[in-house]
């Protein structure tokens, strides 16, 4: 069997919406990412670290849902990396309430022997640092995938241009890859990206679906026009899990297969959202996502004869 | 030969986007609507007014571009109607400069008697008392489409409504379904709409795409995600007037054929933005338009065998 490596935070979030609010709750990249690709058919190793306030039941779960853990570790005397955040009507943009690094501002990861030759690693959002150390662990992998944010930009660009120089794909969404790339169109903001090492390069615009580039091709995957967005956290990061996930098991990186991985992602993420935190992506099941696969086909799909 | 009835404004603009700035060119949303939709099959009557500053050589340039315009009434001691505008860097918003009504304010439109009949009436952004006034006079039609904006539902609601209730097809932009509805959601807006009269709902995002909702499915058309956008205006107009001239040509309104209509729409749409004003619209060829017609069947196609 293929192997997945996911490297990301594993952490407290504590979340407020227009639907209501949450204590400190199960969060972090790693948890989203392990999620959404545990339910293919590669072994999925999570990379990251948590404190001794980390409660052993949530361990349990990813264990449960078919994820090696031996790759968190446990630093007993510190406190888990804490997040809590509030959204806007439109759910489209929130405010930081706060941001408690704790053992994550000392992290060096560890890549479990196991999984050191790995196919596929998928570096979640940490610090470039950080995704660096486990880049040089992994160096026989077919596939580096990152995902970053603009608070890497703002404070730790040089490193995060190296780690982008390193990798086969990279995910960003759409502010971050105007910011990256000091372009507004996204087709002129993808070229420039390309031209930093990515050969793939994948343009997130939430509800607005992703984009993929490459090699001057475009594919667009819609996101599933939902009722109702309960709690968007969480929804970049299952989708880089569906992804990650989809290709790690079929160990096939061309442009026809990342299309399908783009849609395995988006299809996770339109569930990451209908409940609070974790909550739902630890009770979907894989009839529930052949279901609505069929949606996604039927989304986009038309005939014209010409 | 289908016939199509096209109302709404015939116009002079003065455009300015980061990119540059026009003197007064020709616009409004008739004029757009009819240079997509008389590159197809059908009969394509124009309803309108115009001042007697009103160039000869852009009412020939519409007759030769395939246009019926006996509907356009000349009012010769009056002035055509003026809008200015001033687009922000990101394109999705503008700012409206001035707005000179002129003859548009007495205007009482008539459908020439040739195009009573018509199969498919194509209601632009207009005043929903002269929209009232063409859905009227023709009563006989398969299908009435209707385009409007926020303008209308701050300012003529309960009229706007009487046109809603009365046609089979809106188009309608998301942050007016939102003001419409009163729901956040796509999705949920759409339904209240639906309830509102019409059988078919299609709400354009812009450069996010345009999605179709009837009877409890979706379909999803991408925009194509271009280099350069150069100017928005009319982007909107030239999406229903492929939409509209498709749909009158075939005399399909089923929900496949609106699909095929969208994509028309879009595709038509991606050249208007291409320069200022309608220039483009006035050189796409049909080549062209085939040409990228293959571009957008490639965006979203994708095979996953489930």
């Amino acid at each position: 069997m293929s192997k997945l490596v996911v490297v990301g935070t594993v952490a407290f979030d504590a979340i407020e919406t227009p639907f209501g609010k949450t204590d400190k709750i199960l969060g972090g990249a790693a948890t989203f990412i392990g999620l959404a690709a545990a339910h293919f058919n590669t072994e999925v190793g999570l990379v990251s670290v948590v404190g001794g306030d980390f409660p052993d039941n949530y361990l349990t779960m990813l264990k449960d849902r078919g994820m090696n853990i031996e790759g968190i570790e446990i630093v007993s005397e510190g406190k888990t990396f804490f997040w809590s955040g509030k959204y806007h009507n439109d759910m489209n943009s929130r405010d930081t309430l706060a941001t408690e690094l704790n053992v994550l501002a000392d992290f060096k990861p560890v890549v479990p022997e196991h999984f050191k030759d790995a196919n596929v690693v998928m570096l979640g959002n940490l610090h470039p640092a950080v995704q660096l150390g486990v880049i040089e662990q992994t160096k026989e992998a077919d596939l580096h995938i990152l995902d970053t944010m603009n608070f890497w930009m703002d404070s730790a660009l040089d490193l995060l241009k190296e780690v982008i120089a390193k990798v086969e794909v990279i995910t960003i969404n759409d502010e971050e890859a105007r910011q990256l790339s000091g372009e507004y169109s996204l087709v002129a903001a993808a070229r420039k990206i390309h031209e930093m090492g990515p050969k793939f390069v994948v343009i997130k615009k939430g509800e607005h679906g992703a984009l993929l580039f490459h090699n001057g091709e475009i594919f667009f995957a819609p996101a599933l026009p939902l009722e109702e967005v309960f709690d968007p956290t969480g929804a970049g990061d299952t989708f880089a899990g569906g992804f990650a996930g989809f290709l790690a098991a079929s160990k096939d990186y061309s442009f026809e297969n990342m299309k399908r991985a783009i849609i395995y992602g988006s299809n996770f993420a339109s569930f990451a959202v209908e409940k609070f935190g974790t909550e739902r992506m630890q009770t979907v099941t894989n009839d529930e996502i052949s279901q609505r696969l069929e949606q996604f086909k039927a989304l986009t799909k038309f005939e014209i004869t010409t």
